[in-house]
């Protein structure tokens, strides 16, 4: 018997009846025979009091630039909390469950608050529990750097925490929790015969994570792939074991065949974008001059498209009018299209497979939907559309590849 | 210049309004040239999210009997969260300030969770901050024990924490901020004449705390006086210097003379009791059975009489079901009283003094007021009442010493 991670997010861990299935997930893996390392993130939606988000709102208040430092601090709460109460309440059915903060746990990272990487787990606290057969729960998110100070790793980081602790402690499985039933071919909110797949490569999930499928974080894939560490994605809330995620071959024993011959893994989206068109009227040094001001407002930028006339990125909704300013400022002529929204279809390999873009430009522009601007990589190809376009084009390229009832789409 | 302690207790740092306050009451210090260490308590009263209660019952929902040692770690979260929002609140009135939790702070304490006691203060890293000018923010109510596990005071244990600074750091004086003016020689919601005091013994406000006063922890009081260090009771909302407690003498240049030869110093009341009589029936061996069995239930027992008839004590109304069934089950006769009250007039060495208790029970039976039970000390004298007749009681003693206008009441 091995050594299982569980990782439960936020929607989880809100409620008595959630935390009530949580626990009956970990008294499963118990059953087997396994140890168990819980790995939970700050309970709840935005809006409830001790999710992150709600924290961070609590210094806004006071001050719209608060300190990192004290800022990973208080936002340490927020697992804190809900590590002890999901301990707690693993103690209340006569589990044996002890928890650990980000320090007790060994979670060393860098100094760099607000979005610290994890250098080193000194994992001999966890396993002096482990050998005496407690269930050990972890605050995820959070760790200590080197000077002591309490540290945060980013959006996503319990997730990262969960595949370093698989990773340091030569774990069989790492099993991501959350609301929905796996990795599907597209959000089921938006498309109703999305179906979901068995299993998928450390290559595809990382694909579908940075294009928008907010499944896991792709940092904590990167980090399971490194050491073969198999991830499943799964629900809380069913029995399912929802979508394997490790390299082509079995797992396990429980013989999944990840598929190698798949094309097409799925249809994503991200609502939330503005397109910036800058003129560069034929001045060579321009565009230096704008990507350089964006790094040093420290504002990401996406979708980049350089001509000689014209540049032309996208920026998320919440930094637009910063980005605009900034532009401004330098006397530029700026021209911003807000409300966008890109869409993508993701896929092992699929550039190059002949008719693969002029299916999409087909699919899109039959259904009246504007492309706004268009690229591919290796294993994507994305379309900007406007925002109230979005759904629309998710169906229609879901159905044009026939992904829901053909594994691979059809070509 | 020297350090001044600071302490806010939660009803002063609930809402931005409050915060800024506090604020000005920390810059009013630092102008005069003093280095500050603000002391927090958890955010606002009972009812509000990261209030300390509002945590603990964020675990009784899923087990009444939470483990103390996470029940710790979720409870140091809620001085964290007030103490990072108070930090950042300074910051953005541009002071130099950073906030330490208790480990940072280096407040050890022994391993008794739920109510640990400070055993050494590692002042560094404060010290290090104080020499960089910082305005140094610390968690109330919280320590590390020796084998690094998180802990906290129990109640009133941020005054521990201030106080056990303040000793630690030799500071000047010791000011403990809250909603009050300071204290009072009786609560003014009750008695509308009640005087602001300018200055008590240790001893004074000690007695005062433990016969319901709840300015400040007595404990806190104890540690302040055995290094001679002076405390003020002050409001955050007005500039007043409240009350100054230390010994006889002088304050700091100040001079504030405090009075050798006041006897009363002010009218306590504390509600929600219950009066326990047990018939003994002249068993000699009875009364040990009873106070045993308190004691294996963790019951507290108060104002205790024995004859060779009954025994007499009462408990905190919360547990006076427990423990009537407790005595029940053991066989014993139990009359329960509820709903009682115990008013006490609070003096440095009010007994022997003739004429005090006749003048006491002549107020309350004046006024219709039936005295349950009563009893003295070296420093006080103390009457049961019902509780619905607890104010009228408390009026009739202050008007009857006179101490809305005479220091030291009238004989």
């Amino acid at each position: 018997m091995g050594i299982v991670i569980q990782k439960f997010g936020g929607t989880s861990l809100s409620t008595p009846q959630q935390r009530e299935r949580v626990c009956q997930a970990i008294q499963r893996e118990r059953h087997k025979g396994n140890s168990v390392v819980v790995v939970v993130s700050a309970m709840g939606r935005a809006d409830e009091p001790y999710a992150t988000d709600t924290l961070i709102n609590l210094l806004k208040r006071d001050n719209l630039n608060p300190s990192r430092r004290e800022l990973d601090m208080l936002m340490s709460c927020g697992e804190v909390i809900s590590g002890v109460v999901l301990t707690n309440k693993l103690q209340s059915h006569g589990e044996q469950a002890v928890f650990l903060n980000g320090l007790q746990a060994g979670i060393k990272t860098n100094s760099n608050h607000g979005d610290a990487r994890i250098v080193a787990i000194d994992t001999r606290l966890i396993k002096k529990y482990l050998a005496e057969d407690y269930v050990v729960v972890v605050a995820g998110f959070q760790g200590i750097s080197e000077e002591g100070e309490i540290t945060t790793l980013g959006r996503g980081g319990s997730d990262v925490t969960a595949a370093a602790l698989g990773v340091a402690l030569g774990a069989d499985v790492i099993d991501i929790y959350t609301d929905v039933e796996g990795i599907m071919t597209a959000d089921p909110r938006i498309v109703k015969n999305a179906r979901l797949l068995d299993a998928v490569t450390y290559n595809e999930i990382c694909q579908l994570a940075r294009e928008g499928a907010k499944v896991i974080h792709p940092r904590a894939v990167e980090i399971a792939m490194e050491s073969n560490i198999p991830l499943r994605v799964r629900s809380t809330f069913s029995d399912s074991t929802g979508t394997l995620v490790g390299n082509y071959g079995e797992f396990n024993g429980e013989s999944v065949q990840i598929r190698r011959d798949r094309l097409i893994t799925g249809i994503t989206q991200m609502p939330d974008i503005t397109q910036i068109r800058v003129d560069i009227k034929g001045e060579a040094g321009l565009p230096l001059r704008v990507f350089k001001a964006m790094a040093l407002a420290e504002i990401s930028v996406d979708f980049i498209t350089v001509t000689r006339e014209v540049v032309i990125f996208t920026v998320l909704k919440e930094v637009a009018d910063r980005a605009r300013e900034i532009l401004e400022n330098l006397g530029l002529s700026v021209v911003t299209e807000p409300d966008c929204a890109k869409v993508a279809i993701v896929g092992a390999a699929i550039t190059g497979i002949p008719g693969v873009m002029a299916k999409v430009v087909e699919a899109l522009t039959l259904n009246g939907i504007e492309i706004l601007q268009s690229g591919d990589s290796y294993t994507n190809i994305w379309c900007l559309v406007k925002r109230d376009q979005m759904e629309q084009a998710v169906k229609a390229l879901h159905d044009k590849f026939d992904l829901g009832n053909q594994e691979g789409g059809e070509f």
